[in-house]
């Protein structure tokens, strides 16, 4: 502990609402591990959790466990608005084997933050295993204020952050104020600040590009904490351009999703199905995609 | 049709968090019956549905369905950030009797205007009852625009609409632009204005406060429905009463629920117990809810 | 006390953007006073005053006082992030012989509730004139807390509030507590609800569409508070046409206002040029403009 | 070209809502003169801009240029919702021998993204100086889409932008767009992120902190731009030292202003008065202040 590195949110392949890619699974397992990763993320933002009935979550954990075989940690997205739910996630995420789970606020009716503080409390109360904080302020409509993490990393079982509120002098303060604590974990979610992120202290990123380019980021993440600010600069160009280019073909705030789907299908990884309420990319959109991976030179990444 | 009246968005009555208080639930519903709602609506945002667990929500739709006994119509609340746990519900509302059902908009990732139309396209496909659109962006952070609502008409089994916007301007545009379908529902949310959108030629109410005053609300809907504007103004100065003495307790956005639900339990109708991440209110709050309960009189309406 | 009515919010005619279109202005205003207007509200969001010279807004004040030559009373929004600057243009408006101002929040740098209501104590200590407060979240971020307002009244000078939030279920409560003081004026902006509002005891409406067609809200006004409601309904109807058709032809925000200029210009009342940063409709549009207002029939309206 | 280094957005110094603290002015400007700083930024957020009438505004422009005696470039905040008051003020800041001037969007009635180049386009035809593009959303309500930042880029007479977003993410992707544009100028507002923007690769700082303590934040500046690691991690440790406890005292978003000021006038630089809606803090307040002070062992960093 800490845990460093590179944490992809995995995608969920899907066939269809209701039916998991197993094999797409299995190959975007296979592949980001082999590209080098720390740990798997599942059930994030990214990996369309709150689209996911209960069932397929399940499965998706049980899987991942098993194609994982132990070779990284296994982290497992239990938001929920219901707390119940989330609970019931958490168990099956100790059943399976993953090593820790990772929890927004509640996301439907808004928390103040003493609000927030408690429901953590009571939350670990029983918890089966050590919970990361995830802060996602666009989705959730309220951030973990920089007090609130302090208070909550006293709550035995809370072991880390995850921000992807973009607001870098926000998590910046948070992490000052857990100086005190070299044990707590500090994640960030936008790859376009992974680099300076990590440079200046922080653990790694959960990153959604390490989906199609895990060794890019496993390398970027390699040179800047090794302080090499020459390969860093380099490597987040690349980095750059993947973010200006594939995740921005759509209209809606739907369009990183929707891209990174594509690409990863594109790439012959996984089926670009996504649950409801969205849709994959039509013909002109993934040639736009097709275009900008070529572009990226995508093959020499991976 | 269209549906009309008063139909309260019942308060979902717990002794912990996961467990019904069914004797306070049947007491609820016998209470709101007897004084002339319309219809009930189960697992709206009162009712802290995205708070509940399945198994709850299944067994609030099972015993509510049985303790109407027909009398009324009962919609359910199918919200969910998942579209296949959305349809489960709904089928569960079928099976238990239910006559209709209310959906938001997917309320983690928001939707665009046209992904929130193919959404319901998609949705009314398999769907085994009506539906009605439910509009609280307070919440879900989008609004169906006015022209999405249009189209939304067009779609077999939509039959209505409930706004809890709180925006009349936008809802009067809204039944404007719907003027040529006498047959759709619209209901508004806050009791607030329940009195002039009726008497405006709107349908009803799903009014919070009348899971404890039915009579109260269902007074007003019916003066307004009758254009007896002097009795419209005396009922509805005691609705603001109640709105700005029982809801705006507490600190947060949570004032609303906290509110109702302890001056239902110090009415003795059912428990105060909160879904997390919400807790009841303590005795000082309770005692400012029992002395506004006093100043309004309460038993008089009853 | 208190005023009641139409008072249209006057669009600023302008030949560009620091020459105000004199002739266009005194048509304008000879216009909406032989329509039947009550009063006159200049500057403001209508009026795009943010967007006006503090020159042009000084001879706006002075000739539109002129033109009005005492018919009607006159109100002169000063709403302005410097406080030294409105407290000038309530002077000059004082000097010219307006009759009341009327102020948003500050709308730069957002304030608490105890700031605003300490921000406009201290206004009123110099203030020349009678002051309405300007309810515009939208634009100012901020919303003026009921409690807040009805502290406010309490105010020497403070006479009235002008709500365009939409939001009736707000405005409702903020009219409830302030029950004990008859001779506060409530004025709602949205035209689409002023009959409504007025019905159920509102004042009036501030509304922009009486710019174009005065007789049309002035009947409705009338018609509202004489409770005719057959009536009502019919001339509601024309206003939601209108609303809806002309109103929304552009894409962003500034729909509204560039919708409403169009017109007026279509008409032959005034100048459709706008301040920046907006800029008039093109050909395309107007021509929809132009064919929207023959459909209102809008020849028959005035 | 580009402009490097730290820019301390002055606040300015009032002896009341009327009247500069010119002498006050004038040690705050050889006090962070003297503290290394590369320019100086009038009339930004910091400076209460949006606050102060015109002809302090004016005052302020005249002084400064005046006190700084030509030893740095001057940049003058003409951010205003009147594009002719915007103009009149770069005039001024011409007049009075300023370097460059800084705008934000206009900030009551929001644009739209072609709205707002369209009104950068119109600004410079007119400009006398050359222009920064200034980013600030939560007072604007609107971002600068990295689109339209690409497209103002190729404006003549706009050369460069400063981010207060703190949405290093988005500012990443602003700068990857303007790769090819080595001249333009990318500063970043908050303090606690301008040490990883530095070493990054951007140009500076337009920190508040350095009102008070200029020497620190060029010395983060100077470890930044050498990418002596250890040095950076030591003074940004100061940065949010200062920032979680000078900026945070009050409840509202004026926190960070009333701070830095009281702070500014316990260091006996200058006047703490504060412009409307907003007051200096009160004694207990101020302790905080002192004691914070204090504790950062400030006269160590002077």
């Amino acid at each position: 502990m800490p845990l460093r590195g590179i944490v992809p949110p995995l995608v969920t392949p899907l066939l269809d609402n209701d039916t998991l890619d197993v094999a797409g699974l299995e190959r975007l397992i296979e592949h980001v591990i082999s590209g080098g990763v720390h740990a798997l993320f599942l059930l994030g933002t990214t990996g369309e959790f709150a689209s996911l009935s209960y069932k397929i979550r399940e499965d998706l954990i049980r899987l991942s466990c098993q194609f994982a075989k132990g070779r990284v940690p296994v982290l497992v997205g239990i938001s929920d608005s219901a707390f119940t739910e989330s609970l019931n996630l958490a168990r099956k995420a100790a059943l399976y084997g993953a090593d820790a789970v990772v929890i927004t606020p509640p996301y439907y009716f808004s928390s103040g933050q003493p609000e927030l503080l408690e429901y953590l409390k009571r939350t670990m109360v029983q918890m089966p295993l050590p919970l990361f904080v995830y802060n996602m302020p666009v989705h959730t409509k309220v951030m973990f204020a920089p007090e609130t993490v302090r208070a909550a990393a006293d709550i035995p079982g809370i072991i880390g952050i995850k921000d992807s509120s973009a607001n870098l002098a926000y998590f910046n303060q948070v992490q000052y104020l857990l100086k005190h604590r070299p044990d707590f974990t500090f994640m960030v979610g936008p790859e376009e600040i992974t680099a300076e992120f990590v440079m200046m202290g922080g653990h790694g990123g959960v990153n959604g590009g390490a989906n199609m380019f895990p060794k890019l980021y496993v390398d970027l993440y390699n040179a800047a904490a090794a302080h090499d600010l020459p390969k860093v600069m380099a490597l987040r160009d690349k980095v750059l351009q993947i973010s200006t280019s594939i995740y921005n073909v759509g209209q809606f705030g739907s369009s990183y999703l929707k891209g990174l789907k594509c690409a990863l299908s594109v790439m012959g990884i996984c089926n670009d199905f996504m649950a409801e309420p969205f849709h994959r990319f039509n013909e002109p959109e993934r040639k736009i995609i097709q275009e900008a991976l070529e572009k990226i030179d995508y093959k020499s990444l991976l």
